[in-house]
């Protein structure tokens, strides 16, 4: 009796302490698991928004004159490299400020960047969705593109250094400081505006910064003469469509990623959501191309997919699969009559139709989030509140560096060097060199 | 002594609890760190095949003229688009049918894309491999390559909106539907027809398509004059390498994601097996190349690559390693005999070789399967009648779509837009502009 | 009583019962969790590897002239078919032969390759890191790596054939049997030698057989004409751009996947140290660039980022971000210099700089983790050993194979042949049919 008493209590606490472990050990196992998987795939984001700055260097460099292509590849290198070097020393801190922020408008969490120790801060780390450092190196990846949009609506006449500096301080202050009004939890976050993966804080906020230095530099030389207005066509049609492709791919990482985990569900749905409006896109822009410009014009069908991609970027994960194809199908419309307003009827030069993809766009993809949101807190008003507040504040920085450049050291090159083209004037080099080209080209 | 059995009472049911809680949670866990792996590998998957599409892109233009560069790029950024969407409206449900079939010959789920409700329902979707949405988006990647395939073959002289109302048709009807007689669980999948990741289902359907294309628009101006045969050469060999990498890297997608899951063993063997036929197929275009061409030339040797891969497709997971470079060789060596046969004897006029890449070696593929599979189910003769009856139908509707538009609205443009090239007379613009070229090109 | 007693004792057994299972279940469910993830990471590596022959072919085909385009397009996709193979038949086996040792000097664990049986096995295999057809195609995507580089420093002189049958011993027997002295297990890995993914094993033993076949096969023509030192612009920078970019690309997975799992702070810190030594590289050759050539060049900067890659290759794991940054910077300055004196002073021809990229910091890289390394037993002077004896083995073996040649059947073009190019006389095609190119391209 007393034995099988004995044993009762010992099979009993043993039950009890297997439990335990197993408890403990299952639990980190299974939890430790959807950890690796979430950050393998922020790491596979943050490899898709890289090939994006491929994507940038490739469309931008096929829809300029081939006597600026070495240029253009020139400044979307260096752009990479600012972007993260800038990022890593203080930029990743001030978009991400965290608790030292002054009245949610402006906050700074101090220099450089080191992981928070220990593996167990590890898994902590963004409720186990991935590590510190695959943080910072996919956010890292978006700071640079903002100055990428810029340099396609400024190629053909800017001066290298001038453009190197713009984009020290666009990449390294700006888009850190705005962003982290919404996405560091700063004011228009809490005011409830709704910008998922950035069609506002990146692609508006890279369209202001085109659209000033477009304005300050003025139209490249022979593009207006008169009423005349010549139309200036890329050199590379097979490296702009490379460039489309790589920006879409690249996006499935922009959207995607933004989910901040591998949720099955929301990821990819997220990834369906952005796929369709970008096919809309591209469907409305033959369309739109057909009737206004008689011939389907290819840079225009890739216009219209880009138009798609940004405009789904601010609502991506809250708006319907057929939303999404609406949204689309406006961007793609909208993007061909804002190309041949803004080249025609406001006669502002935009060589790649940045201003129109980026910042047209951008604006039209944040409000439809107020129209199609299925989440009722997604208000038109507090989107366009959104809107308002980063374009009087982008434009107006953006502007104001360009400003003081263009006094201090001049931002467009001589009429002889814009003429010979800046990959001599600039570079002392051709893009294409022994290939037979056109005079004037 | 009533305390103490209390005592055991109370730490028993503890036990018991904790036991059971643990049991549940650890258990879902495991199962759900599976399934968001799974899930983030068939997204990677999809983003493989879409890189196909850049892939397809890319090889085609740059084995065209210049002057029908942007013609190809236009072409093959539309297919995606036209792919997507129809597949999100129809294709889908039309392809994987489930319950709704007639005979398993037809059959219908109903309109556009929705996913199964709650989260339990995803983790049930697909066994846990991954949810409605990547499932969709894999599958829809995968549409819109049949059309891509033929726009090679008809390069240089079919009327784009022809070509377009063609795709229209053959990628958001006959794709999805004689799919389904295999994938869709239809009557070849229950005689026991095996096709793992297409080189019928796909490559064999686009080929015939392809060879429908070419017979009907007949050759290009000046190809074949009296008994001569013209070489008319790519326009930009980069491109088409490109092309053939991104295609290659795509297939990692297009087998590995095949397999449905991410299962370890089946998906790695498979992404050897593909490798190791690609190699070879590029070894065996080499040496066939020397012999019949004197000098090896690069577009056989690119061929032989998309041979080995296209060749191993059928067969990727049943295969041994050591029989995937036999298929591979004789895919190269078989790739490099039709692309000279069916341009000097046959006297078809396929700027790309697509007949001979995708259905020459699709078939040879499919049938390869019934010779080195190690699953003793898979015969020969199961094979042939897979690879009879997806001819049948695709090439007759193929051939009847084309026809149709020819009496209609004419497929072939005027021998003046030829002579000047589809750039120009489809879409108002060059490729290369600012490029000197010689006067025919 | 006696019921509640039973009553006790089943609830007790049953709890017991349950814990086992769960215990059991739940821990093989969570490892296998994280088998799955650990396989899908290696295989994405693996794909990202694989684009880094798509890197170096549109890299050195934009660095050459024109005339040599197909040449180099047909040599690298002829080296990556050379490479899978070599190493499926016998290379494998010599760079890993695991017990199969003389000596620590040469090893060899036979033909073929053929998995372990069994599921339990293929988790057992690499501590449940990846499977063994994993491990296959990520290491032999890095063999073919080696040829590569030589294939560069070759373009434009070297003849079709002699290059392959280099390729095939260089890649085939070479680079598993050094391989192995450090990855293998061999002498020097248990000297201490470190070298994370290879700045020594693949870069620097690419880089010394590229001198090898440089010094043997003397200067393009009109390269050194008397003391004039004619530089020969590349014809295509946005080729060599998307090089770079791919190349970028490719080594996250080169780096990242050398950590050989997919635990999250060792990748995801190793591809933050990669990107900040990539950009550091950047800015570095910007300013060296702009210093000693008066107007920054493309090409530098370009090479600047791929020498901060090799630089950071041998300690990514091993070095703080900040030295990450240091090493970046060095070697961006380190590659410029080399450039201009391997070009100018010591008048060696290398068309793409790849003496100075893979070779200089190669080097440079090895042995910056004996100064910068935060493991104490990385010391300096088993760095410089590992150098010294893989530059000599390397170098003699190479110079021997190229000297073997050229006596045998010579190993350079004939005088009109180069003249015409490469394109022409091994291939009997052009790169760019149909452009005009100026007479001496």
């Amino acid at each position: 009796m007393l034995s099988t008493c004995w044993t009762r209590r010992l099979i009993m606490l043993a039950g009890v302490v297997v439990c335990m472990s197993s408890y403990a050990y299952a639990q980190a196992t299974g939890d430790y698991a959807v950890f690796v998987a979430n950050n393998i795939w922020m790491m596979v984001a943050t490899f898709l928004v890289f090939i994006m700055h491929l994507g940038f260097a490739t469309l931008e460099s096929g829809l300029v004159q081939a006597k600026h292509t070495v240029n253009i590849l020139f400044k979307n290198t260096m752009i990479v490299a600012i972007g993260l070097l800038t990022y890593a020393m203080w930029g990743f801190n001030l978009m991400y400020p965290g608790e030292f922020s002054i009245g949610n408008w402006f906050g700074f969490a101090g220099w450089g960047i080191s992981s928070p120790e220990g593996a167990a801060g590890l898994i902590a780390y963004a409720d186990g969705g991935y590590t510190y450092w695959t943080d910072f190196l996919f956010q890292a990846m978006f700071a640079a593109t903002g100055a990428t949009i810029v340099s396609g609506a400024v190629a053909g006449r800017i001066k290298l250094r001038s453009f190197l500096v713009f984009t020290f301080f666009f990449v390294g202050f700006v888009y850190p400081w705005v962003g982290s009004w919404k996405w560091g939890g700063g004011w228009l976050d809490q005011m409830g505006f709704y910008d998922f993966a950035g069609s506002t804080l990146v692609h508006s906020v890279g369209g202001w910064g085109a659209l000033a230095g477009a304005l300050l530099l003025g139209p490249r030389l022979g593009k207006y003469v008169g009423n005349q207005v010549r139309a200036i066509p890329g050199s590379n049609m097979p490296l702009a469509t490379i460039g489309v492709f790589c920006l879409w791919l690249g996006w499935f990482g922009f959207n995607g990623g933004s989910v901040l985990s591998a949720d099955p569900e929301a990821v990819s749905r997220t990834l369906v959501t952005t796929c369709l409006a970008a096919a809309a896109g591209i469907v409305a822009a033959y369309f739109a191309s057909s009737l206004l410009q008689k011939k389907p014009d290819l840079s225009m069908v890739l216009n219209g997919c880009l138009a798609g991609l940004v405009g789904i970027t601010a609502g991506a994960d809250t708006v319907s699969v057929m939303s999404a194809v609406i949204i689309g199908l406006v961007a793609g419309a909208l993007v061909v009559l804002a190309v041949i307003t803004i080249d025609s009827k406001l006669k502002i030069d935009d060589p790649v139709g940045a201003i129109s993809v980026h910042l047209v766009c951008g604006i039209w993809g944040t409000l439809a989030v107020g129209l199609f949101s299925m989440n009722p807190e997604h208000t038109f008003l507090k989107q366009l509140t959104g809107v308002a507040a980063y374009g009087v504040a982008t434009f107006s920085i953006a502007l104001l560096i360009f400003f003081l450049l263009k006094t201090a050291v001049g931002i467009r090159v001589s009429e002889e060097e814009e003429q010979e083209g800046l990959d001599i004037g600039e570079h002392g080099m051709e893009a294409y060199a022994g290939f037979q080209r056109a005079a004037w080209e």
